[in-house]
């Protein structure tokens, strides 16, 4: 249905779903459902390892559900992005009422799976519907994985400087002169892009694919770059991985090992910061050029999730160069909103999310786990302490987002380990709880 | 807000809602909101005397919303049910959402309501919302009382024919040979109403406004009849009362007083059924002519009501005859798809509602007194056994159509005190709670 809360649009779309059953009891084994968030749904799947290792212990059935507007699921095809039009059924409650209704569907049309209770698992924003999903649909799933879920990060609830200030931390802690030296990177391009040849130096020094133009070039090249740094945080994985690019173990390790003089002259400075987000982009060797319309995987859906940023999910940032790294920026919710009508012809409601999911107030629930790691810089929205002895936190101290989410590793560290083997033990009571109940 | 599920209609509406603190301490006494229904909401607060009576006991405020496209609560003016466009956003999912603003609204603008505990209280479709406020907004409601709800008359999770089997019993429990009288009316209406003359003689003795000139103004004449049957046991109160219309005391005892012999003539038999109906249309005397267009007050809104049953709100009914006083008729969904399509160019959704609330799965909710009385048929759709510590229903066997909800009374059975008794006991449990909570 591409409208759950109206009846006047009766139109319908398919949604895409993937299923693997290898390792489910029939008869009512449980089902842990992803609720899938801005992307591709394979790439999703590929990249939640957990779900896979836990799968024959729990004799569960996976399922991993496309977010509507993302990957191939796609309300009105090619012109799901069209207009303001096509784009009203964009919101995580049309989302959370398809995983509902797909829910249903699948208990009624599997034999053996009447009964089955449901887990939702996500990560990010994914983690957030499954958590929500909870919330509004308790009949449906049993509990909820909520992993890296900043389901805070809204409104005035935690300081809006707090997301780059764990970003800056992430840098300071993994080389000396690390985070200086990007901190002091602003101005030496500030000072350098005040000249054409300035700005040469620049395009070529940072090998850009289209050469800066002037100073609004300029203001992009530092907001790509500060881009890098925050996705560096995001992913700052203790092994090789390729989640949003292919990177190294500990990667911001790696990078600051570039980024260790912050006193040095400009040119000499951002040739290192160069090294640095070279790392990054091109790890492989591949690249002949950086191309800085592109900061992350292709399969997260960027201007599905831009418009979500511009109507419910408006996530206040601000940094101020003193604790963290970035040049000063306020939140300006004004200017902000003036972007998303003159892009979609919409402006951000950034109360509704409150009401909606009820904020902090949210002890009344049960059965989420929210897990949060402590270098990722999303984990300044989420729980971070247990709220009850059925909404509970868990902290995994050198985590990135959603670690727990991913494949068992050697190199995982102890807390991540320990992270997932309580993860996996509420899930077993729910479904305990759930199978008696019966 | 119009839309508060999409973000391309902007626009916003003025909703009515009714504001008593006379009996409110400030600085957090608690607030007792009436969850509005498909009517005009002076209406409904002057039919809830039970708010009225509790208030200072509680030291509440009383606030009082209007549902969304009912009363002066209209999101388009007059336009408001000019086409399905514009009916677009008259749903319980609305209308929910409208409250949890509303109440979070008053909150921050009423001096000293800030950490007020508010508990939803209502009756019939207001009963559900109120029980459907405290399942999605849990963090906005402590609390609900939700009267003569019935919840789960949706889908199959109750039998079509309980709502009349229900409304056949009270006919036949307050006078014998009453509910056989009106069973074999219906024969008679159609022998009559097979010859001109017998229009003729049908329309003068029913004193019909517009006579019936055929078989299908026949047909309307025993919907009308049935209807009149229905209100009568939903408004089945121990003392005089004006809700749908003025009545005596325990009208139907009054009503069966005429329908003593069900087999007389099929002429003697329907001037009795006459003087029954038009003691309940005509009670003050004042009537020339009974219409037979309306049947209860005119603060009901039909037209909405009839939409929303269109869409959402299905509730399947159906006769046998046997078990029931009325015409055997299958509950036929494609038929009344058809009628919604003609009128609305809607579809109805039956399933939605079960998906969205839950159906009969809703024992991780909490806080919610369900009250029902025997004599209601609506009490064949409501929570009548408890579900939880928490989820308690009240059942009052003497009781019509939330009569807990009106006014005290000194003719008010045992049973109606003793539900009332336990639902201000529930509400002070929630309201202690929730301060202490604080």
């Amino acid at each position: 249905q591409i409208d759950h809360f109206g009846f006047d649009e009766n139109l319908t779309f398919q949604q895409r779903y993937l299923v693997a059953d290898q390792h489910w009891k029939k008869n009512n084994g449980p089902i842990l459902f992803y609720t899938g968030n801005e992307g591709d749904i394979t790439w999703f799947c590929n990249n939640t390892g957990f779900m896979w290792d836990v799968a024959e212990e729990l004799n569960a059935m996976l399922v991993f559900a496309e977010h509507r507007y993302y990957g191939e699921s796609l309300p009105f095809g090619n012109e799901s992005f069209s207009d303001s039009k096509h784009l009203n059924y964009l919101t995580s409650e049309q989302a959370l009422a398809d995983f509902a209704v797909l829910i249903e569907y699948l208990r009624t049309t599997i034999a053996g799976a009447r009964y089955s209770p449901v887990i939702a698992v996500g990560g990010s924003y994914g983690g957030m519907l499954a958590a929500w999903l909870r919330m509004k649909y308790p009949h449906v799933v049993v509990g909820a994985l909520a992993a890296s879920a900043p389901i805070w990060y809204f409104g005035d609830l935690v300081p809006c400087g707090a997301y780059y200030s764990i970003v800056t931390n992430d840098f300071k802690m993994s080389g000396s002169g690390c985070s200086e030296s990007i901190r002091n990177s602003w101005n030496a391009i500030n000072r350098l892009s005040s000249t054409d040849a300035g700005l040469q130096w620049l395009s070529s020094t940072f090998r850009l694919c289209s050469p800066l133009q002037n100073l609004q070039d300029a203001a992009i090249l530092k907001n790509w770059l500060g881009e890098t740094w925050v996705n560096l945080a995001m992913v700052n994985y203790p092994y090789k991985a390729d989640f949003l690019q292919p990177l190294p173990a500990w990667p911001i390790q790696e990078v600051c090992k570039f980024l260790k003089d912050p006193s040095l002259s400009d040119k000499l400075l951002l040739q290192n910061v160069f090294q640095a987000v070279n790392l990054y982009y091109n790890y492989s060797g591949e690249a002949s050029c950086l191309d800085m319309s592109e900061t992350a995987t292709k399969n997260l859906g960027q201007l599905g999730w831009y418009y979500q940023a511009c109507t419910e999910m408006v996530m206040p940032t601000c940094t101020d160069g003193v604790n963290d790294m970035f040049e000063p920026q306020k939140w300006d919710f004004d200017a902000f909103s003036e972007e998303c009508y003159r892009l979609w012809g919409v402006r951000p409601r950034p109360s509704w999310i409150l009401s909606m999911y009820g904020g902090k107030n949210i002890s009344s629930h049960s059965n989420i786990v929210f897990s949060n790691g402590g270098l990722d810089p999303w984990s300044s929205g989420g729980v971070t302490q247990s709220i009850s002895d059925s909404l509970v936190a868990v902290v995994i101290p050198d985590g990135a987002h959603h670690l727990d989410l991913r494949s068992r590793n050697p190199l995982d560290p102890k807390s991540v380990q320990q992270a997932r083997a309580l993860e996996i033990c509420y899930m077993k009571q729910w479904i305990e709880k759930a199978r008696r109940s019966h």
